[in-house]
């Protein structure tokens, strides 16, 4: 139903975005026995594939919406993504963030052309503030993940992906608010030929995966992870997409995140982020389910702290 | 007197190399005041440019000569280099190596089938165990740097670059042993238009800065310098082709060296060797001079310790 839709979404937001790099490895091919296609958002404006969603929800505004601005609030990529989409676009866009954010993401907010409102480091203060900006100032929330529009723009990726490899037989993609892999399942059903989408998450943080399990979407009880991108939770829009486009959600630790991230940085010579790395770690896990097959791999941000790295961890 | 020399080394290294990709950062340019070009040999084989000049120095040997195989003393992305291309071609590769090397070069030499001969830590040693194998097995010594057919070897990446930049007003790219830069000078000379070479070298070792000066070729004094690759000294094949292509080189401190490291990481999202980003330092530091030009930089190559990682230096 919505692959008309993605076709349009994809021609509106061409000129905002980059049609990012698909890059493979010989080394990464032979360790996982498949043939595999690394669809590098890294290399995506402001360095995350967020930028597709939030240019999307932006541009289905009326001109009076625009008008009065966009808010959100979010600790990651998104509040970014939001400022330089709003910023391309030429309106005003209000970041809430916990004031104990990443000294980097704040930067990167201001640097993009944000207005950053720092908060007490609860979601309960985040929504909250959120909340008066919209009330107050009139600005459309939009939110990260939970949003048709958002979700489209997300599904981009993998529509670019599969215009450049039409045979890939899977997709993975990490899961976190649910935002990019049903994007992902959406465009794999309407534009592959019987390619199935996994989800990789960490054990640390498997809503995701309980709630395929439960059909009900759960909480995270845990979320002591490296990949911070992905402590989110499903939402009542993705939620269904998933539910009927996703194969299946695959778990792994700490440390095969971070021998993924690890096999990246070596092998492709990309900096990606850790959440990216949980897409891989998840093939590697069930590797002999895809043996000989083409498995696309979404690298779905590249933003990363450089004097905070996980490799010193295991 | 290169010229036609080089168009035929390009055409015969093709099979075995990638014509890597080219970068930009609308950030980086916005920094530099200049339009920036980054030529991504950490994309190659191998993970380095040295790829370049070592199949085309295999690729020069006579039938007899490479049923004996090559032989090499090198603690750098040369050995690597060398077993991968004589694994390509087909023939055998020894590999002296003083037995301090790092784990992961020692890895790589085996990993791409080169024969590891370790020896004790110093060049007499290494000279030594490299003649023995020259003498009792016939095996050709290929230097990493001061041999014609490796130097035009290494200029095919700024052939390569000039061929999808063909207005650039400069290149920029580190020295060390002095192949790539010479190389990079032919290049330029040959296929740009007034296209101006220019090396970058650590403080801590400017043999090349002073060889210049002096017309004769200086030793370095100190060598404590993060850029591992550029330790080595020029030699007398070399040394005349950087006198008469190359327009200066501009020395940077380490600080400066880590500062350009990390805006390649974060800004253009790639792994870099720290002698790399020594290309980018001494664009950075004489920025003034190159203001709304179109300059080209080498990347030259990605093999780096992920555990060793000096961003928290300074």
């Amino acid at each position: 139903m919505y692959k008309e839709n993605l076709i349009e979404v994809h021609q509106k937001i061409k000129p905002y975005i980059h049609n990012t790099p698909v890059l493979s490895s010989k080394l990464l091919n032979e360790i996982v026995g498949a043939k595999l296609y690394f669809k590098c958002e890294n290399f995506q404006k402001m360095g995350a594939f967020k930028m597709r969603g939030a240019t999307n929800a932006i541009l289905k505004l009326s001109k009076f919406q625009r008008s009065k601005g966009v808010v959100t609030h979010s600790s990651g990529n998104f509040a970014q993504a939001l400022s330089l989409a709003a910023q391309s676009i030429g309106i005003k866009a209000y970041i809430v963030m916990p004031s104990n954010a990443a000294k980097i993401k704040k930067e990167g907010v201001i640097g993009y052309g944000g207005i950053l409102i720092e908060c007490p480091p609860t979601l309960k203060a985040r929504e909250a503030a959120a909340n008066n900006i919209k009330d107050t100032i009139g600005a459309t929330f939009l939110h990260p993940s939970n949003d048709i529009d958002v979700i489209l723009g997300q599904g981009t990726a993998a529509k670019e992906l599969l215009e450049e490899q039409p045979n890939l037989d899977a997709i993975f993609a990490p899961v976190g608010g649910g935002g990019l892999i049903a994007g992902t399942a959406l465009a794999a059903n309407y534009f592959g030929e019987n390619c199935k989408v996994y989800g990789g998450e960490p054990f640390e943080v498997d809503d995701a995966y309980r709630s395929l399990k439960s059909g009900f979407i759960e909480s995270n009880k845990t979320n002591n992870t490296i990949a911070d991108g992905l402590k989110t939770q499903l939402g009542d829009k993705n939620f269904p997409i998933i539910q009927e486009g996703v194969d299946r959600i695959i778990r792994v630790t700490e440390k095969e995140i971070v021998e993924a991230m690890r096999l990246i940085w070596e092998r492709l010579k990309i900096v990606c982020e850790s959440s990216c790395a949980v897409a891989l770690a998840a093939l590697i896990k069930e590797k002999e389910s895809f043996y000989g097959l083409e498995v696309g791999i979404i690298i779905s941000g590249g933003n990363v702290d450089l004097n905070n790295l996980p490799f010193d961890l295991f």
